[in-house]
């Protein structure tokens, strides 16, 4: 099958493309429409988002399936504590008062984005919020890498993962969005299940090695992702095998080898996420055809310094 | 004189004031619309910028006197080359094709500023669009710290400063913004003729000490500060010898001391411009009453680390 999405993603003659991870969490809190509309006026027409549902079935944009209190706080402006709720627990009424407008700056992960803004009742927003942007002229080139989050804690209950990408699927092809969307996910029976439920949209195979650490202060994504047991090597073969053309490897998993491996099977591969300068040079140089990184800015700057741009026609006078 | 303009700048309990830099010039171009709307939208509610007039007398939100090759492409995209004209050679209209949406990354400017964001097809904006914006509903609380360039060649020539002063004034004063500007400049000349001729608003007297190193890339303003011969110990009692209520010190150049002589004479103390982590902290120990950045993000953070805010009444539900 031919998706019109993924020219979009695929790099090009001097181009590498840039997606903004989470809008561009280095910037501005992540997963907010302030995140996504400074994302996309900087020029980053490639947003990453995570969604997951409320217990009514409002697909919202958030990334930990708990309210986590480094980053959220209740409808006073006080830091949550303790052991808050899941979102899946809540009602989207229940949800709306929590502010996500800015991280604890003393908390661990606080301090992985010490030149994040901070900003006041910022709501977690609702999938169809986002989509609602983009269907205004200005932001008609923009595409999404739309992460689906499994809950672990329901990975046997495929009758929820089904309700889940029902919901996500309908909202999209609601706001007309399914040509410029591409269904992302660590877990690979849910993209089966995107690949079945909305064929007319690629699936994008997120992977992640063991070995590597968890990120400081988020939901670990591994326990969901079935890459148990294979070499870094084969993570290209076991994508092309599950049906898939788009590949999003962490980045410290791929080498040289790995992405020659997906050129040859015609896959797409856009690493996640790349921020210290180093790693961000380290993906231009292997000549990967994408970037997710928390800061957009940086990617640009280090993108023209090579003499390469993230966008085939930058719009010239 | 009460200055009703002062409150806004002055540390309060738990209160250091934050002034985004030309915007946000760690994020995104410095002195363009798009810069002042993202530092609003942090959050940011005191903005320092830079102007001056061209040929046909326009007040334009710029900081160099001439177009600058590492921060300026022509109508088709391309950096400017050789030795490119001043602003004020330049009619409105002359000026308006150059785009100023980012910085040549190969540029020992550019280098400065490895995350800022590259935005295409961005104009030098005139003064009077910053203050349309500042008119609307939201903006009411946004205060002006408006540094008013004088141009070295033309230091001997008080018709044109005069002709300056009076051209930024009236646009102030037409866009009934007076209350919520300080007008801030280098040139002491320049300053009396402010008080002179805008007596409704606050001069703000900008010092840097001969010894500090030039920044790279950018226009010195040392040729027009009359710091030569005072020590940096000195410099509040000059200020309020001159009649200032406002004193905006380099950051290098205050100590405890000078800052403690400058509360008994009363002065107001914002620094320029602290972006390094340990320079920020720094200000913060000694207890500023506002920091100007180019990262608002960063001084926000170590704000809340230390428990403080840069807002007397954050808004909260």
């Amino acid at each position: 099958m031919v998706f019109p999405q993924l020219a979009a993603f695929t790099a090009a003659p001097g181009v590498i493309r840039l997606v903004g991870h989470r809008g561009a969490r280095g910037v501005l809190p992540e997963n907010t429409i302030a995140g996504f509309e400074f994302a996309m006026q900087s020029g980053v027409s490639l947003l990453e988002l995570d969604v997951t549902a409320t217990r009514d079935g409002v697909v919202v944009i958030t990334h930990n399936h708990h309210l986590t209190p480094s980053m959220v706080r209740d409808g006073d402006g006080n830091w949550l504590q303790g052991s808050p709720p899941k979102v899946s627990a809540l009602t989207y009424d229940e949800l709306r008062p929590y502010d996500v407008g800015g991280l604890d700056s003393r908390s661990a992960y606080g301090m992985r984005f010490p030149d994040q803004g901070f900003l006041e009742q910022t709501r977690i927003p609702r999938l169809s919020e986002l989509l609602t942007l983009l269907q205004q002229e200005q932001h008609q080139g923009v595409h999404l890498l739309l992460e689906i989050k499994s809950d672990p804690d329901l990975m046997a209950n495929s009758a929820a993962r089904n309700t889940l990408v029902q919901a996500v699927v309908a909202e999209v092809r609601a706001a007309e969005v399914q040509n410029r969307t591409v269904l992302h996910s660590f877990d690979w029976d849910l993209l089966a299940d995107c690949q079945r439920l909305a064929p007319e949209m690629p699936a994008s195979f997120l992977t992640q090695m063991p070995e590597n650490d968890d990120d400081i202060g988020e939901d670990s994504s591994k326990a969901v992702n079935p890459v148990e047991g294979f070499t870094a090597l084969e993570l290209p073969d076991k994508v092309a095998a599950a049906g898939g053309q788009f590949w999003c490897p962490y980045f410290l998993d791929i080498t040289a080898e790995s992405l020659a491996r997906a050129r040859e099977l015609g896959l797409i591969t856009v690493v996640w996420t790349a921020n210290e300068p180093a790693d961000i040079s380290r993906m231009i140089e292997l000549g990967v055809d994408a970037i997710c990184t928390d800061y957009p800015g940086r990617v640009q700057h280090l993108l023209r310094r090579n003499g390469l741009h993230w966008q085939v026609a930058p719009t010239v006078a």
